[in-house]
């Protein structure tokens, strides 16, 4: 049976690229060793490392002013390697979330924290009203979570760039997935295992200037300067991972970039959004405008209801729909390897469970 | 052609395991993903990382008083890790070379770092003789390095364990490669790239009181306690390179244990020394008594004759033999996976090689 997994990450990954890791698994451009066994300092893996980084400024049009970094740790790691860089006395952080709180709380240990805008009152229901956001006069930065996983919600304008204190956005959840202007953040970082690769780093896009601004009493290992002056190499990079990130933005290239991801990304979620509002027995809890395209969450009349959704589903090859567990219900993660077929199979699904169970 | 991979890191892992890996990396246990698309809270995933964690204390014997921990960004994110959480006001610290002289300076950072015994004078050439150590009265632990890749040397005996400054080992490239008595350790550490699986994370091994003294600045994921409270999975963990540590270990388990493997690392590094030592044409750089049975180095006598024996030797199926860009030379890295058969093939070639060019 085909198995759509529909888990919030590590999600699933292209078909085509799974099936060409595993089929190079064990001698890789016939040097006799796995990609995973060869030296990072040598030429199979240099190039490896040089295509992935000079796909990801290809396909998010990246220019020189700013680095692009593979760093160990996740997003989590970030939450605190961005204060310790970046933070000086104070940042604006805006609250939109799990992850969006789980990075002030991080950033509390390194200066004065501003909560600039929250959706705390209303539970995480929406974003908030950017033209309301007042930024602190001497903030270094203001940190922003551009898709809230638990939540469902996705940001779909930013606030405007600003010199003195550039916007750092926690891409984690829908990076690539659509077009973004680089330029318009003074850094965008992102773990790599719901979009483009599998978990065990994060990619980092920082403005070069940004990252500049380093305390000498950082250690070597969570400066950015250290990843951007080594090309991510001061140390053992976790090689497979950057593998798998090379091949899987080689894959988007073939699709024909992040603008025709996105148009499918688009078609995927509005087929989720419209069976969801043309119905009666599956309600969203998210305020339009603030929808996220990527964590598509909805109600049913009650728990058991949902419990029974997602083990019918299990059993007919769609797995991974549970909700986060702080909030229950039911969330389908649509990532960019998740075909529209995928999808498809989910809404039909989702019709015939109404028809027997509203 | 079979090609024996000599690299000193990222390295070669056994054939069973990556043939294993091959086979289900689209399909783990039927669940019609691989297991790096799934989510690390699932059925799948907690099993392989408790088996990883069960295998790895069976093997070296690890008491309940330590815990096991899978924590991204190598040894060279310990060396940071180790005095943030550990160090108090100062620490003693053992040189023998390249990684230990990183693991002083990140340390330097934090407190006062005493360097109680170095080979620096003569080179590298030895593991400081342990009956002159003089540990530091007020020092919270003692650093050193088991094995140094890039000299060449390997401690056979260690310091006596002290309850006040307990060692904290970095075994990189040494770890399950030979039995050690985990008690006498306050902490082992080790990037896993050498000897139990791809690179991309650390594997901690820290008693459970030491952990407790981190100050409570430490960012949540810089404390080892976080990793401790939540069985590594504090965040999204590196999966795949858990689960490949899971198979090498299941793969060390079915070989006999670590005793077993210890027995043919020994056979497979006497091979070497021996053909170096009855050989008026390669030269062992290292002091009897100090070499390491992991990564062997050799000289011969003009630098033409190592860069032909490199090239040749590739031509033969043998990557990987040129010394550390910073000392020259011939390294030939025989980790757990390396088969007998491997040194046998390097043997022989040296000596027709002797015999060709001597």
């Amino acid at each position: 049976m085909k198995v759509y997994n529909f888990s919030a990450g590590p999600a699933m990954l292209p078909e085509d690229v799974m099936k060409k890791a595993q089929s190079e698994f064990c001698n890789y451009a016939d040097s006799g060793s796995g990609i995973m066994e060869l030296s990072h300092r040598g030429p199979q893996f240099s190039a490896v490392i040089e295509q992935a980084e000079s796909n990801i400024r290809e396909l998010m049009n990246i220019s020189d002013d700013y680095a692009v970094c593979f760093i160990q740790g996740g997003a989590s790691m970030q939450f605190a390697m961005i204060p310790m860089n970046l933070m000086g006395e104070c940042a604006d952080y805006a609250d939109t979330g799990t992850w969006a709180a789980k990075a002030v709380k991080e950033a509390k240990g390194f200066g004065d924290v501003n909560i600039i805008a929250s959706s705390k009152a209303t539970n995480y229901d929406q974003i908030p009203v950017i033209r309301h956001w007042k930024p602190t006069k001497n903030a270094s930065y203001l940190h922003l979570t551009s898709n809230n996983t638990v939540a469902g919600t996705q940001y779909h304008s930013f606030p405007p760039a600003s010199k003195t204190a550039p916007i750092i956005a926690d891409m984690s959840s829908d990076i690539m997935s659509r077009v973004v202007n680089v330029n318009e953040f003074g850094m965008i970082y992102a773990g790599a295992q719901k979009n483009i690769g599998p978990s065990g780093m994060a990619l980092v896009i920082i403005s070069k200037d940004l990252a500049e601004r380093v305390p000498s009493t950082v250690p070597t290992m969570l400066q950015y300067k250290t990843y951007i002056e080594k090309q991510s190499m001061f140390n053992t990079p976790p090689t497979f991972a950057i593998y798998m990130v090379k091949l899987v933005t080689d894959w988007f290239k073939t699709q024909g970039g992040i603008a025709a991801i996105e148009e499918i990304n688009d078609i995927k979620s509005e087929c989720l959004y419209e069976t969801l509002d043309s119905s009666g027995f599956y309600t969203s809890p998210i305020k339009g405008g603030s929808r996220s395209k990527m964590n598509v969450v909805f109600r049913m009349p009650n728990e058991e209801l949902e419990a029974k959704f997602v083990k019918e589903a299990a059993a007919q090859g769609m797995s991974g729909l549970k909700g986060h567990r702080s909030v229950g219900g039911i969330r389908a993660s649509i990532y960019n390897a998740m075909p529209l077929a995928g999808v498809e199979t989910l809404v039909d699904f989702m019709i015939e469970f109404e028809n027997k169970n509203g």
